[in-house]
């Protein structure tokens, strides 16, 4: 496995890569990795003839309150990890290498990006579209892999490369969870003995509202006041939002008729916590 | 030569091209063309296997108050110099073909947008930096091609190439004029006669600006004061701005020194005109 510090580096491989005619894969991730990243990179190694893990903490994601500074780092266990899984090269680039000192350019989607994780972060998903195309037009990738932990990432990361008309497919991947239903998350390790008991109530919510759509409940404020109800139980948690929006705008709906996505945002101490549920069709 | 409407059949004939390892060079217009295009088109034949010209009057580069409804067209006359230039494919995509009902997604770059053109057109330069990723990722093209005329959107393009990474090679090409000194313009077609003369005062005034430059004069001060003072001197001119600006962030300076862009824009009329010269090295 190749490990490169530089953009250049990757560029290089990557145009030897295209002339020899391979497929390559690209899974960005912020490092720390867990088996939520192992299962994007598995499936990325089937799908493709080459593939590049980045593994970079991205700076402008996050805002000036935000845990920036304490993000959980391990490259070494990331580069096992990685090589293990049958990874071509990973991209591990200082913060400088990426952004210059007169770096000036950004990338964003309205709409998509106002509601959800957007209302109380919202310069956060510029800086994930920036720093996608930055990897896009890094890794000239076939197929870009992202998990559905991150499902407003997903749908954003989808309308940018369909309304920007990228020459790349856009690969979601379900959900992987603790044997307990907490969602992998490298946040995870941020959260005490009482914390890590307290956070399952983010699953045990969300696992009563899927009940709630699937049974056929239309009413969308029924939903939220049920899984808001339960996550306010617990004296750890503090519910940033809960919201049940369509799949493509990620619009609030008031009747669940198509699509719908279910995602909140919890704080369990002082760790912030995402899941969500999808429920494509109903009964 | 292909005359192609829709972004499928570019994309299907660039991966042809591409599998056939041919180089491609794209030349994005507004259409109307004009002596300034045909030069950009010229180089780009004799330095691509394969050149693209896109025709499109880019709706969301226009202010609500600009002239989107009556920009010029002629699109029989730009296929036949196209054809005669050598272009093997030209793209002329209808605004909806561009642009679905939910088009979300934006680019821009922050602080070469905010003076010169972008003071009293604050939305074109993000409106340009968007059809131009849309127009790169279409095209893949290995070299593009853009006049100096529009110098702040040029310098903004490749600003936005070398922080976001794009693969691709930014070329300017000299600003071409009439006989008698006016920068070609597709919008100069809304000038009357009488315009057409008073337009002259543009040519006039930047060339005693840069004898003043090329002489050693320091003070962008003075040089502004006199380029103003002559345009000043015409009746039916009415000055947007007249500044000096570092060829790099173009944010203005006092003292000139390093490589200086020396820009304008004049009302004649109602029709608002651009033109500029730059000096790289001082004697």
């Amino acid at each position: 496995m190749i490990i490169a510090n530089t953009i250049d580096t990757v560029k290089e491989k990557v145009r030897e890569w295209k002339k020899s005619g391979y497929s390559i894969g690209l899974v960005p991730t912020m490092g720390y990795l867990h088996e939520g990243h192992a299962s994007l990179i598995k499936r990325a190694v089937e799908e493709n003839d080459k593939v590049i893990v980045s593994d970079f903490v991205n700076p402008i994601q996050f805002g000036a309150n935000e845990d920036l500074a304490t993000y959980p780092r391990d490259f070494v266990t990331d580069c096992r990890m990685c090589d293990e899984l049958g990874t071509d090269l990973i991209f591990h680039p200082n913060p400088e290498e990426m952004y210059s000192d007169d770096f000036f350019s950004y990338v964003g989607v309205d709409t998509l990006s106002k509601g959800l994780c957007g209302k109380s972060r919202p310069t956060h998903f510029n800086g994930v579209c920036t720093v996608v195309t930055k990897l896009f037009n890094i890794a000239e990738a076939d197929r870009a892999y992202f998990g559905e932990k991150d499902y407003q990432q997903l749908a954003i990361v989808r309308k940018m490369v369909s309304d920007l008309n990228y020459n790349i497919e856009i690969i979601g991947c379900p959900i992987i969870r603790e044997k307990d239903g907490l969602a992998k998350s490298s946040r995870n390790t941020y959260l005490n003995q009482a914390e890590r008991s307290a956070a399952l109530i983010l699953h045990k919510a969300l696992t009563k509202g899927e009940e709630m759509v699937r049974s056929g409940e239309k009413s969308a404020k029924k939903v939220v006041a049920t899984i808001k109800e339960i996550i306010e139980s617990e004296p750890l948690a503090k519910i940033d939002y809960v919201e049940l929006v369509d799949s493509e705008k990620l619009q609030p709906v008031e009747t669940i008729e198509g699509p719908i996505l279910t995602a909140l945002a919890v704080y369990i101490g002082k760790t912030r916590l995402i899941d969500n549920f999808f429920v494509d069709s109903l009964a």
